[in-house]
């Protein structure tokens, strides 16, 4: 009788799974996700952290308003209502600095804010700043591990946008599996399921909006880039997994010159367009 | 004829309105609630980020865990894989410290880690400790508003507990015009709705099941014990909002004398109750 096969023991399955855990946990990929995801997160919480500070600032300023929320910030940690300081306000609004005296002369805040009122409102003030600074770093870090990893994709969508499209298409080689119609409407699942089950509208572009020349160029020809962008982005993300080419500059190039040939096509008076059929 | 009285010019009303929307924001209830909103949105931040860290961390060393999220952070500063200091374990972790060196040891985790993707975590994990820093800084300035503009609640409640209650109720004044039931069951609204439109139960207490009197109390007393400290939170803060008086040591001591009572009550064996009817 030949001696029977040795079965792998339960000490090999273990290893072998400790392993498998090991790699999928120790990824590039892995880790730019958790940059993408804590980009978004810190965004969050200091947009929480703002609308406080708004809303309790209001209080003791409620005429201060400013479309630039750092500027806003900075407000809450310069403006003193009882002493002015002219120089900081010129240095800090440029041309509106006398609109901003103004509002502090007839302002109908709070009197009596003690300077520990004030100290305690500047420190949640501060602690945004940090937050904001925090963010910008996590960024930078985030737009290097895409270049590193995904150097195509980061080539023709800009680092950012290529981590971001990483992360929701759940890791590059998944991404990379992906028909380019996938690709395009990446980040829009919502509007694509509601679309399935119900007939709406499909979506024309997903994250793939924020490249300029989808969403800058004019609404009626943004699905035509979208559609070009994403089979260009579709051939990087295959480069970039499978044969670690560099590609992106031709794609790039063939890109940017499809998406102003339609843009200039949607531009022409109608007379001037080639007949169609 | 006699002349028409005058009538209030534009300009009057204007200044009357001026005038109101000024005392509505000064108020020190207004402050005060901006507190407790800060505190609870300081609570989501760092939560947010906390989860974010954890998973993040987790790449680097899954088999770190510890209940005590300050200990945790602590561990992420701390921790190098590559040169375990065991000093600063043994600091950190006290009895646990052997514990977390075997996990080091084994550990599944990423082994390409650089000092910059450690260096990128760890500021996730200052971030999260300037976050707590923060939320009790503004805890405490919470509870001193609290004393100053409440000091019965507080001294019966907790300045904490009697913070959250004004911001619930929208101000000392409103709260004081609530009765007993009204405040017992302040914070529970949404349990309060859904037992008067569908006949659920009623809810019991609301944000003062967080007197320990209360939430720590046998189940089966809650309930009475919540009524008792409802009615003597009504008087507080009538006494708040109106007279001024501070009255709060004998309504404590009456509150508590009772609440032992009824715990007491519970806790004998059901023979030695004297009958009832």
């Amino acid at each position: 009788m030949s001696p029977m096969p040795q079965r792998p023991s339960r000490e090999d399955f273990f290893k072998k799974a400790r392993k498998k855990v090991h790699i999928a946990i120790s990824s590039r990929d892995n880790l730019l996700i958790q940059t993408v995801s804590a980009v978004d997160e810190l965004n969050k919480s200091s947009n929480l952290l703002f609308e406080r500070l708004t809303e309790w600032y209001g209080m003791y300023f409620p005429e201060f308003k400013t479309p630039d929320n750092a500027k806003y910030v900075q407000g809450v940690l310069a403006l003193d209502r009882a002493n002015p300081n002219h120089e900081e306000i010129q240095r800090i609004f440029g041309p509106q600095a006398q609109s901003v005296e103004d509002k502090i002369r007839n302002s109908m805040g709070s009197k009596d804010f003690s300077p520990e009122d004030l100290a305690q409102v500047r420190s949640l003030a501060l602690q945004i700043q940090s937050t904001w600074a925090l963010r910008n770093s996590v960024e930078a870090y985030e737009a290097k591990i895409a270049t590193e990893l995904c150097p195509n994709l980061s080539h023709i969508a800009g680092p950012e946008l290529a981590a971001k499209l990483v992360a929701q298409a759940g890791g590059l080689q998944r991404m990379a599996m992906f028909p380019s119609s996938t690709i395009q409407v990446l980040g829009a699942e919502k509007a694509l399921f509601k679309h399935l089950k119900s007939g709406s509208k499909p979506p024309k572009h997903g994250l793939i909006f924020q490249h300029p020349l989808v969403g800058q160029s004019p609404r009626n020809v943004r699905g035509k880039i979208a559609r070009a962008l994403a089979a260009k982005l579709t051939i990087a993300s295959k480069a970039d997994a499978f044969s670690h080419n560099f590609i992106a500059e031709k794609l790039k190039i063939s890109f940017e010159t499809h998406a102003k040939q339609i843009i200039a096509k949607a531009l022409q008076p109608p007379a001037n367009r080639p007949k169609q059929g």
